[in-house]
């Protein structure tokens, strides 16, 4: 009945002696509770954000529901308790997943000075430091035949500038000359564009949480003219561990980083409707992207 | 002719063995360039941008006006070079002045560890980090008996977020029924708000300069209703030693603080002309402004 999740691009595996996420077949996600503060600390948000009724309902579509915890016994015979949210991906049947860490600073201001140390060492190694954002994982669904282009995390990590300006390019192409589809998965009025500009006003307004950490969730389904379906690009706020109080503050290193990632967006929108390579990037400059598959 | 500029609130001043900055009765105002590659980097920055011929008006108005650099006799006799700006206070009389570090982050991408370590110390120590700016420093004109108030830097530098809520209030009233003057000097449409609006519009865009470690600067003047002069008030850019370039990112550390102290400002005038003192805040709770004068 339970499966490892199929579509997961970033995030705790199951590994020996880790507990990994699992789904049922009725859309449910089970998330391991992790052992330390962290567990108790994203359970602790899900109870207050599902209660709180000042969030309006076209904010709340942006979150999972949850469906409260669960104790499950492991393989090994051991119970360990579990966060039980709506499995994001199981209405997909292909879909293409971007999972992005927002915010150039990962540590919270009562962060513990050896914490600090080491998220600030991988704010800098990676892009988040000087973008604002990270890319943390994907896959883009090719083809039957060729199935994914799931590059390895440790490589997406290490993405330059240039390369995340291509992995967003590639996320809506894997043919330069199809523009159509990013048009329709970034653009239009209800594409991720959109979407992350609706969550840009209530982040420029609401001073009750700091997403400290989290990342947001980009998915589509990819499709040919003829199914005249759409893509249904859909953006998620998921990962809520280190959420702290706002306090009365807005959350500006999300903000910052948001603002940086709808930039970086709207030239990708831009660049691909110009059916130009992006400004100073050849596609062959980079081992990420010609590794691909 | 040169005197020792009476407005200055945050900055380097002049000590023993240290030069501070200068002012003429010109209108001009001579800071001497700090030593090590700080004052060759602002003058870099504002030489490029004077020449700039991108820069907006509505938005080049926002920065002091640049009259190149000029080698002046200290009292030492010993030369050494200046950064020729205008003097933002020399058209006012007694103005109230407040100075406002922005960013959650003063450092860069590229700064080394010493300096990552010093800055960030000082990040937490003092609201940067929490609130994505700092207040360093302010005079509020209280009448031609009193003079100004002009609490101690360390004293603000040190201030938690309800006393940064409170300066914010009394830089527009000495007087908590007089709401008037702050809807002239943080409302309205040449308000500072409508100011700091227009600039963040600016920075949701540019990505050509990361404004690291830079001040806004808040100037207006005091007047009675019976003198029908308006206050005037003014936003102006400063200090520019650590800006880096932007290379196709927006400057988000920048636009994060930014965004932050727009919503503070919002509710202190919300809270002004409620007539109430801000929520959660007593104005007896804090020795920053019982000692003020």
């Amino acid at each position: 009945m339970f499966k490892i999740p199929p579509h997961q691009v970033a995030g705790h595996h199951a590994s020996n002696g880790t507990l990994g996420p699992l789904v049922d077949d009725s859309g449910r996600f089970y998330k391991p509770l992790q052992g330390d503060e962290r567990g108790s600390a994203e359970v602790a948000f899900y109870e207050q954000f599902s209660a709180n009724t000042e969030i309006p309902d076209r904010i709340r579509r942006f979150f999972p529901v949850f469906h409260g915890t669960q104790v499950m016994k492991a393989s090994d015979g051991v119970e360990h308790p579990h966060i039980v949210l709506e499995d994001l991906a199981s209405s997909r049947v292909n879909p293409t997943i971007m999972d992005i860490k927002i915010g150039s600073r990962t540590f919270g201001p009562e962060a513990s000075d050896e914490y600090i140390a080491k998220c600030l060492k991988r704010d800098r190694e990676t892009t988040s430091l000087r973008l604002g954002f990270r890319i943390s994982g994907l896959q883009v669904y090719i083809s039957e035949e060729v199935g994914f282009y799931k590059p390895p995390r440790d490589l997406v990590l290490k993405s330059t500038t240039d390369e995340v300006k291509l992995l967003f390019r590639r996320f809506v192409s894997d043919d330069p000359t199809n523009h159509v589809l990013a048009s329709e998965v970034y653009g239009g009025p209800n594409g991720i564009l959109a979407q992350l500009l609706e969550l840009k006003v209530w982040f420029e307004d609401q001073t009750v949480y700091h997403f400290c950490a989290c990342s947001l969730l980009f998915m589509y389904e990819k499709t040919t003219a003829s199914e005249g379906a759409s893509p249904n690009p859909q953006v998620k706020l998921i990962d809520f561990a280190h959420v702290t109080e706002g306090k009365g503050v807005i959350d500006h290193n999300f903000l910052g980083g948001l603002c940086s990632l709808i930039k970086f967006l709207s030239e990708a929108l831009e660049d691909l409707k110009d059916h130009d390579a992006p400004k100073g990037v050849t596609q062959e400059s980079t081992a990420l992207v010609d590794n691909g598959h």
